[in-house]
């Protein structure tokens, strides 16, 4: 169809001939198949894992018996979720190459790679969900064992799996699927996840052969992050405490881990939003051509009479959705990154009072620090549903976002640039007298208010002309309905906004303080804390580092340090308390002294806790309103109380 | 057109000959003048009212001539808002009547009654909200001289409003506006407010003949309500204190004018839900006829093959839709009252915390409980600004329960019904084994962590088998993304659902609450409080009152005792202390210790108030997590410290 057609630029004739308007020049991109085939490659690589898991058995079998201890960290539980100074990297790295990979699931055309069969897909999907974690598990059980031959193994095991990925994505960069590069782009994570264990096994292999590598438990319960928390929080100068507290507080293991994972959830959704929709929005711009005029004039929308000015106001109109989209898109990745750090910083202080047994201002009500059911469940789930959450709230978000920024382009900025289609622009401009109404009737109640109604006498402040104010109320009933109409506006939007934006945050509740554990996301995050400070308090954990110490000086040391459940079984049971001389004893009460003086969130946990004096300890504690300073020497009074008559006992 | 038109049901022929599809039997209403003019009628009126002020200006001026007070509530000010005693029907019913008419003015043709001139409508309109309020005031001021001949003018004019109204009513009981008879029920409120008002003044002229009703200021604060309520705070007895609270509690006035505002925009609006849409559902719906079939098969959409099946087809669905629009404005006017239920008993606790001084609980925050200028814009504007929140309110609710209905209905309930379009069903059903293995992943998750993973010892509850928690944490994590993203999901339904649900109560917050502030609503309502209470404050006004006994005692009754405002300035200007001998001097002591002892929240606002007692006040007002009891002796102890002080300099 040509331009110089004639004159009747709507003659459909041609339109109906040429069914097909836009015939953009799309690059074919075959169906690429890697020469490391994937089903092969996991067979081989379920078999060798599998062969890994063995060996490693077997070693965990041989050390057991060498120790003859019962606390070797067993082969089924390579994760200590409930520790804080553990190098937390293996953990993540697993955690962010899982992550990708179930990620990918949704969109992969066969979830699993041994079969290609489409009719069970549901079903292998499922498996699939089990299949990977298994997979990658090997990845985390050989830094378990804290042994030279587990190293060799994960250094071995990591670059298999690193370099064939590399290997793959080197072969078929470009895949037919959503973009071409989309797989590409969407394995980068998972390839600097892998690049990362393959260089943190070698690594640890490497401090392995020199002996600087220590064991688990020890790392944990002996690290001097708990014996520095508890001086620092016993050390009372106010100058070097806000600096100093910055440096001792280290996050929990499961909140990195969550951390991370959120941040990869962010750059896949990032990615999935903007390859899905950009390059299909390019491809239709560019295959605009003068059909669209006709197209256009079927819905009575005529442009211009001449069919190129149609096309190029059309592409130009394409482009700016093109950008709407794009900043809305990336508009959700920063609100979401400052979501992430605010969060962090929130996370801190919430985890940093309930330290302290500030348990109210957490939760805003009272609550047991203990362990329980639901707890226990949202523990367990904590890490996924953020990530879930993330990428629920980024698609709502860059949504709200789009329309937005749709409105505001075409309704505000396009108009206002060529000056025509001002329609908000007229309803606005006509309804003047009555923004100028509501306007001067706001101020002048601000400035009665300010000037007429609120005298100041004796330092204190009173209303006077209470008979004007009474007569101005009266008269400005109606103006104020209208004033409503438009506040009621404004939370509407503010509200919407508020919890759009703060959606993918789960460490507070989108509603009202009354309902707050109504929303699924804080009630997880509640419960999730409550685990977390119950069980991996750093004074206790110091506390525990202490007493097993004691025995360990009497009967050698390396031996008895080892477990870190059995360190915190020693706190409630009093098990080894025969086996220590009286000296010790003296000691250890004067440790649980500190402990509970400056944590009385512990206070709970202690056996022979009893209701009567739980309560009189809560109360002291809640006197929030005074300063921070003179609360904390409240619980001290209140707290060394119980445990002076602990002690006494 | 008829149905034996031939085989060819599709054929369209006589579809274009027909442009119109639909002709129904309309009934036409031809516009109704009503015999009283409204124009005419409101010149007259307005006179009168005129006349009526000028008659009451005269009376007002002798009375305070005779009086020799310049106490005498003045024409200006009938209406006294911080007042809980006083008859509050009057006020009410002024207020229910202007708003009646204020919602009648966005739907009226013409706002202003003089003139029928449309081109500066917005101008008339502009006019119309001070005009309205003006016309109105007459019939607050008649009732606010006590005085036999404002009874009389108060009730002929109440009189005239009334029957002027229902001859208007009577005469053209259907208008051509949205549905018959909307004008009529629209109303209904407005001539029952009227109604209570030509009862209301005769009743009072009947009192005053009788010389049983008693002045404004003396009803006000002789009323026996304060000293009750001071008598019924000093009694210790817990047993029937539950009982006695709810009968001396009384809402204060503005409370009572902003319930009996929302209740009538909560009719108006439903009214005008029901009346815009229902009748035209039923117009389209009766004129459905065969032609529709063509109009569907115009959009490929061929429901049967018979044209007349078709029409029941439609018919049916149509009734569907009336039906879900019908049970979605009443389920939004249902939970609307629910809502103000609910409000009614927040605002009592609301208040009855906050004259406690129980700041914390109701603010989230320590707050100054002093008048500001903020904090009286938002409290003269809070009745209007509660009542245009219902009407926003009612719209989204009756759209949002409107949608939701559409889809319950059209895909669940009529599929289930006739068995076909079971879409939904078929998507849920194709996807049984995801659900079922989300429901088992987390049924697990519950049973383990109830009996494998938590073990109760010595009353104290333990993690246990943490190896096997930390593998099934990371095992689970792909599942629980899956199950994150429904929570997800029911966050956000549960989010949107409560909020749209409160979207019309003001007194909670609908952000969270770390940033209620940002909520206008909320922010009018705390500010609203503020006032009240500082202002209004039963143990206050008590105070006063028998301040006011004291040296009415000295100078006879009846004269000084008029002024409700003198006597507030007296407590805090202490003007009169001279005058007072030693022996009422101390009296006065005394009820200040009272008045501070059980009313820590007036500390605030005494003369001599010094920062240092205040912060050692609030600190001992906050001991929340006692026992309600325990607190108030704890606040008695520290207010009375503070009270001792102070009567002491």
């Amino acid at each position: 169809m040509s331009a110089e057609a004639g004159k009747d630029y709507y003659d459909y004739s041609d339109w109906y001939e040429n069914a097909l308007p836009t015939k953009p020049p799309v690059e074919i991109i075959p169906p690429c198949d890697p020469t490391a085939d994937d089903g092969l490659y996991h067979i081989c690589i379920a078999a060798i894992s599998l062969v890994v898991m063995l060996i490693l058995a077997v070693l965990a079998r041989r050390q057991k018996v060498w120790d003859g201890l019962k606390g070797v960290p067993g082969l089924l539980s390579p994760v200590n979720f409930l520790d804080h100074t553990q190098h937390k990297g293996l953990s993540v790295a697993v955690f962010g190459v899982l992550f990708c990979k179930i990620f990918g699931l949704a969109l992969a055309p066969n979830p699993l790679p041994f079969t290609k069969d489409t009719q069970y897909k549901e079903y292998w999907l499922i498996l699939a969900l089990f299949y990977y974690p298994a997979l990658y598990y090997p990845l985390l059980a050989c830094g378990t064992l804290h042994n030279k031959v587990g190293y060799v193994l994960g250094s071995l095991l990591s670059w298999t799996h690193f370099g064939v990925l590399v290997w793959q994505k080197v072969d078929c960069p470009k895949t037919p699927q959503i973009y071409k590069y989309h797989a590409l782009f969407s394995s980068l994570p998972q390839i600097a996840c892998l690049a990362f264990l393959s260089f943190q096994y070698p690594l640890l292999l490497f401090k392995g052969l020199k002996g600087t590598e220590k064991s688990n438990a020890s790392e944990d319960l002996k690290s001097s992050y708990y014996r520095d928390y508890v001086k620092k929080i016993l050390k009372k100068k106010k100058a070097s405490k806000a600096r100093s507290d910055g440096v001792i507080f280290r996050f929990p293991l499961k909140l990195a881990v969550s951390l991370v994972v959120a941040f990869i959830a962010l750059y896949q959704m990032a990615l999935l939003l903007f390859t899905g929709v950009v390059p299909t929005l390019q491809i239709v711009r560019r295959g605009v051509d003068e059909d669209i005029a006709f197209l256009l004039a079927g819905f009575n929308i005529i442009l211009s009479d001449d069919r190129k000015e149609v096309v190029k106001i059309v592409v130009h109109y394409m482009w700016c959705v093109e950008v709407c989209y794009v900043s809305a898109v990336t508009l959700c990745c920063l609100v979401n990154l400052a979501m992430f750090m605010s969060s962090m910083i929130l996370h801190r202080s919430n985890l940093r009072g309930l330290y302290r047994g500030d348990i109210y201002n957490v939760y805003n009500c009272q609550r047991s620090i203990r362990p329980s059911r639901p707890a226990l469940v949202c523990w367990m789930g904590y890490t996924s549903y953020q990530a879930a959450f993330i990428c629920l709230g980024m698609i709502i978000q860059t949504l709200v976002f789009f329309i937005c920024l749709l409105f505001f382009v075409f309704l505000i900025i396009i108009p206002i640039f060529y000056g025509k289609n001002l329609m908000l622009f007229h309803v606005i401009g006509r309804m003047w007298p009555f923004w100028l109404m509501l306007f001067l009737a706001v101020l002048m109640q601000h400035l009665t208010s300010r000037f007429l109604f609120i005298k100041k006498e004796a330092g204190t402040r009173d209303l006077t002309n209470r008979g004007s104010l009474f007569l101005l109320t009266y008269l400005l009933f109606p103006v104020n309905v209208l004033v409503g109409m438009l506040l009621g506006i404004w939370r509407l939007v503010i509200t919407a906004l508020f919890n759009i934006i703060h959606f993918g945050r789960i460490d507070i509740s989108l509603l009202n303080r009354s309902v707050e554990a109504f929303d699924p996301g804080y009630r997880c995050y509640a419960h999730y804390l409550k685990i977390e400070v119950s069980q991996s308090h750093p004074v206790m954990k110091a506390f525990c580092g202490l007493l097993l110490q004691s025995p360990g000086q009497d009967k050698g040391s390396g031996q008895a340090a080892r477990d870190a459940e059995e360190g915190i079984q020693l706190v409630s049971q009093d098990k080894k308390q025969n086996k220590v001389s009286n000296g010790k004893r003296a000691r250890g009460h004067w440790h649980l002294l500190y402990t509970l003086v400056n944590n009385p969130s512990l206070v709970g946990s202690r056996k022979h806790f009893q209701r009567q004096s739980s309560e009189s300890f809560i109360n002291g504690t809640l006197n929030r309103s005074s300063k921070e300073e003179s609360k904390n020497e409240g619980n001290t009074t209140e707290a060394s109380k119980e445990a002076e008559g602990a002690a006494s006992n």
